[in-house]
């Protein structure tokens, strides 16, 4: 079973057949970034449609059963997720109707401060707001996975600490590998671990020590450093991949609607694209490599398995997210 | 097993205890007449509310299996449905969506024309329009009943014709029994029946003989002489019951947005507001008294339970709503 826990790809026929070569399992897809619940559902009638004329590739995560059925069908199950609570708008009762329709991540914040709590790039970290803490009980009764990828260290500790069952961090590295602001302290990936949470492992350049030059051993030693920190069973991965899609999506990342300038990201005035992806991960062909390498680096072949998806699987069922 | 083919009361625990107490399987229940899909989204919310507060007396359908349930745990499943199309504005894909939120129930007009044919308020009678004709299909093809209630005549035949499984008309009575705008001529029921669709009955005063000073005889014989017409099989309740409802609501059943002026429908300037019901019929607590004067009557057990309730579940099962 191999489940990517987040990608944010120009969607394609040819994407979903790397998928099925792959052998994905199962895929956490973004479907809002800055946009508003109407705005939302029409990124799920999108995905409707390519439910219906990719039927022999893809189909809706619904309920665990759901990815089951893919696994024993070939087919990818896809996840429904938000990297922004944006979707909600003010309305907590939303959270629920966009669980129906099969939202079953949601990050408090993206970069900036929220409504429910503050995004890594901001300068002050208020933590979790008074309708932060009301979003959480509510993901929880529901089933939403809170997801604090792009939150700040206080608002993600404090999240772990307020919710009821597990959260994650579905796409970013330990800092103790390359620092970065979306890369996590080691305080924050042990109270996610103890908490018995999942980090999902990025390969997003700026994410990665040496950027777009990282080699695939770099990548495979921070694996097994951050399994003596957190243990195997908590990690998978979050890749992050933006397969196909044109530079003005990365702005669209970025800036939304929130400022009439632009903001650059992690990126840079004289790099304000799509980072190159690394040689050995250009794009869904290549999970094979990395498996191979982890698998060479000596991992046993039941830890590779934790990691390309099992781990996954355990953290939707102890929090009960597909039901 | 016993479920109603339409409500729409000013919902309260009162009412789901009075459900209980008349030991109602499922009712159908208007959650939009003329709200476009944001505020539908609303009316899903605030039925989420009642489903967490009154989680002992009701549950939503989305599934046959939900309504099975419901029948052995004492609960009322409820099914939502909208009396005009109002909640997919100009998107056929929101069908899908909506559906997905629990909708298994839309009528193709209010009293109005609409995107997709004819009220039956309307002079001229256009039939399908070209989106009407698309939306069958999809209506057809994600599991979304097709109600004519408040349709045209021709409107309703060709419904009828195009839906390639059975429709239904949730709320009305025979034309034969009493001559009104809402009511169904005989070539109608004919072509309902002889596609296997069902007929809902109205215990709503403007559709019934005498209004409210009939008498459940003479309801009891009109049923009696249409099984004689169309069968039994295709013959439910659809009692278009307004519970507690103040008057200012059938003033927006009837006015909507559509106009700025007053329109009285089935009233009339001296009596504007919701008729009396029936003394045999005054609230859901009154079911057990047409089921009795039913037997009293001579109809058989068997024909009993099939329109109290049975023919509607068929009806679910063969238009493979509820998947």
């Amino acid at each position: 079973m191999i489940i990517d826990g987040l990608q944010y790809c120009n969607w394609s026929e040819k994407i979903f057949k790397q998928w099925r070569m792959s052998n994905l399992t199962a895929v956490h897809v973004t479907i809002a970034y800055h946009e508003q619940f109407r705005e939302t559902i029409l990124n799920f009638e999108k995905w409707n449609s390519y439910f219906e004329s990719f039927s022999n590739l893809i189909l809706p995560a619904y309920s665990l059963k759901d990815i089951i059925y893919a696994k024993e069908n070939n087919k990818t199950a896809v996840i429904f997720g938000f990297q922004n609570p944006s979707p909600i708008e003010d309305d907590i009762r939303l959270i629920e109707i966009l669980h129906r329709l099969g939202a079953r991540f949601m990050q408090l914040t993206y970069n900036n401060q929220s409504l429910l709590a503050t995004g890594c790039y901001e300068e002050q970290d208020s933590g979790l707001t008074r309708m932060g803490k009301e979003v959480v009980k509510e993901m929880n009764r529901v089933g939403m996975i809170i997801d604090m990828s792009h939150s700040s260290e206080k608002s993600t500790l404090e999240a772990i600490e307020y919710s009821s069952v597990p959260i994650t961090i579905s796409h970013a590295n330990p800092e103790f590998w390359h620092k970065a602001k979306r890369n996590k302290s080691n305080k924050v990936l042990r109270a996610l671990s103890e908490n018995n949470g999942i980090l999902g492992l990025s390969l997003y350049p700026h994410h990665l020590k040496n950027s777009s030059n990282c080699s695939i051993e770099e990548f495979t030693n921070m694996i097994k450093d951050l399994i003596d920190l957190i243990g195997v069973e908590h990690i998978g991965f979050g890749s992050d991949l933006c397969q196909d899609q044109p530079d003005s999506i990365v702005e669209w990342m970025r800036v939304g609607r929130w400022t009439k300038n632009i903001d650059y990201g992690e990126g840079s005035p004289s790099n304000p694209g799509f980072p190159k992806m690394p040689s050995w991960f250009k794009d869904n062909e290549d999970w094979h490599k990395i498996f191979e390498n982890l698998s060479q680096s000596g991992l046993t072949d039941n830890q590779i398995k934790k990691i390309q998806g099992e781990n996954w699987y355990d953290f939707f069922k102890r929090t009960n997210s597909f039901r």
